[in-house]
């Protein structure tokens, strides 16, 4: 299924949408005059599936699957349903289709709709698993001999997030108060992050709960769908605080995701593998066959009134453990996963500057301001900046989109 | 009230009953007949006020506060309604109540219940907040003379648990695989962990949400009540896994509370204050009046078939910070807070060995082994002990008790 699908919903079928009937992911909509529904992005329309559970034009195993205007409910209803769910969404908006008069009265337009939050996050888990960041940060932070930490290569290195502070794209991000101590300082002095930044990254939705070990097989089966990722980070409250137990507050402000959910099912025909191993892995973490996707990202900040420059461009494809073994090692201990839960990938830069995923790699740590396209440089994030990141597979004249995942950095709260 | 308040349930007013009608503590229990309740522990009794809502002996301000057995409900009314509860209660149980004839039917002996979670955890933070368990790791690992981290002084250090590991007590724990890599192997190999440990702490249930930073009297009035938290740990598995991010699957496998959540207002006649200040606070962290409580603890471990050596008694008034102050750091970044948190105090050890809260320091990284008092001996936990934790508040005649938070190690999984 590399070739465009065709719809009768003919904004679907434009070279350049995000969303084809190729694509058909999963998003959380109001307008002004509904409250709260489950929506599928078709072209610049959105499918109201909420509307049609209610009047009956759906065959779901249990009342009530979208009454609630999120994902979760759907999701566990398993891999079965997900599969025949979207069967009859590719059978119904395909050019031709006989439901074409039941279907167009519940198309809302995209341009009417606010997005909210598509799934209620459960748990949310952060890993470091890109090669290229990994050695950045390390060659920043010590220096490129020594730059991965030793178990690095291992186990695909992660911490507990915070599920309360996942946004979705267009929530304005508050500049977080920390504490802040460079090493020249006797003591820290409480204020706003002076080294606020982003990480592009990949997220992906748990849809099938386990409760001990599994194979990574099974953990790229229990895999729903992706979203794009921004993890807000500050840096300076980040290295104070993070010896011995690692990021807390520096982590917790926000994390934005892509409105939609694109489903793996969507993503199939972009599979790709992880990139050959420095170290062999031990047993439980090796991959049966490609767990990646080809996915071509890019980030684009725009200061305040200003036009956009696009900072980075990489691709998905770079990180050395993907989704599936993340999770894999997740749940080696035991610890029971839930639907819902949300894994983002790590930052995902490429082996060049100009793939970097973080303004810390992009500055150099500050060293190496970059100029923008309106002359006024970076280092960090400033107030009034707006960060987007976007990602699309690539079909044969057609691209499986994420939509964009946008926020923009207000002003740190007075001090109490 | 430090005074005993005397019950028409003759068994509260037992001098070492945990539940004396000063205690009212909150749970949630089956039995062979009925599915999950909301009980308050009352003596040898449970008040089911599930099945007191069920037929119109309670007034609140909302339907269904009981109908799922969980407290959360319960804890979102707010603090007025908590307040107001717990007056009816303590007036309804008391010594002549005229109420006694209509609550005598609902109360089920503690013998025929079974505990379940008293409320669903939404998310999980641990500490490292006391500063005998800090002081005696960093000796360990470090040296004596930099024992604490350089930010330790100035800030609750913590990291995010895992929500979905949180059990109820008498909930078995099966010991976790692992990485395991000593500095002497050339790689990691995955097997059961052979550093075992458990954690004597407590935790603090918010039941009041926030979403900005609060001040540390805000924290203290946003917590509900408190449990006993075993934070089991996998002392081999973190030893290797925790740089630079922090521990992960060490502490994913399993968190054990005590099943009855005892609420800050029956510990308010036990609040004590934090150790002086080694280092002065910045002012977000400094508490307004005391907001520790003076909590006597105990650890004893059963080895399969013998009988339970006490390892450990300390307080809780050892911790340098308080829950209070430990909820203000977290939310200080602009952390949404929800009402479900759970906020492990860190590690409880007092200042004399036999005061500690681990068995890494009570074996001193197992260089020492514990004689217990069936002869045998413990460097970490064997498969088949029973690890119970214990605790009470005591005031003139009674004691405002916790009910055990005890655990029983089974064996690894095979491997796959």
């Amino acid at each position: 299924m590399t070739q465009l699908l065709r719809s009768w919903v003919e904004s679907a079928n434009a070279a350049e949408t995000d969303f084809p009937l190729n694509n058909l992911p999963y998003g959380s909509f109001v307008t002004p005059q509904t409250s709260r529904r489950c929506g599928v992005a078709i072209g610049s329309q959105i499918l109201d599936v909420s509307a049609l559970e209610q009047v009956g034009l759906l065959d779901l195993p249990q009342d009530n699957v979208f009454a609630e205007g999120t994902w979760n409910r759907f999701m566990a209803l398993g891999p079965q349903h997900w599969a025949e769910f979207r069967a009859f969404l590719t059978d119904a908006l395909g050019d031709g289709s006989p439901r074409q008069g039941d279907l167009q009265k519940h198309l809302v337009p995209m341009a009417r709709a606010a997005m909210e939050m598509p799934f209620t996050v459960t748990e949310y888990t952060d890993f470091y698993a890109g090669r290229h960041h990994a050695f950045n940060v390390g060659s920043l932070f010590r220096d490129p001999a020594n730059a991965l930490p030793p178990n690095w290569l291992h186990m695909p290195i992660g911490y507990n997030g915070r599920a309360s502070s996942v946004v979705v794209s267009g929530t304005d991000v508050i500049r977080p108060n920390g504490q802040l101590k460079s090493p020249d300082m006797d003591a820290p002095v409480f204020g706003p992050s002076k080294r606020f930044d982003m990480e592009l990254e990949m997220g992906a939705i748990v849809g099938t709960p386990s409760d001990g070990p599994i194979t990574v097989q099974q953990a790229d089966d229990m895999i729903f769908g992706y979203v794009l990722l921004n993890d807000w980070s500050a840096r300076d409250i980040q290295a104070w605080e993070y010896a011995p137990l690692g990021p807390f507050q520096a982590k917790a402000t926000a994390t934005t995701i892509s409105p939609w959910i694109v489903t793996k099912a969507a993503l199939e025909p972009f599979r790709t593998s992880t990139p050959p191993r420095e170290k062999e892995l031990l047993p439980y973490l090796r991959e049966p066959g490609p767990m990646l996707f080809d996915i071509e990202l890019e980030v684009g900040l725009a200061p305040e009134g200003k036009p956009e420059t696009i900072l980075s461009r990489t691709n998905y494809s770079e990180m050395y453990y993907s989704a599936a073994q993340q999770l894999a090692h997740h749940a080696s201990s035991g610890c029971p996963m839930r639907v819902g839960d949300l894994l983002g990938s790590g930052t995902i830069s490429g082996p060049e500057k100009q793939n970097r995923g973080s303004l810390l790699e992009l500055s150099w740590g500050g060293r190496e301001p970059l100029t923008l396209n309106s002359g006024e440089t970076r280092t960090f994030l400033e107030d009034g900046d707006t960060l987007t990141l976007r990602g699309a597979a690539r079909g044969d004249g057609f691209r499986i989109g994420f939509g964009a995942c946008r926020g923009k950095i207000l002003p740190a709260r007075d001090l109490p």
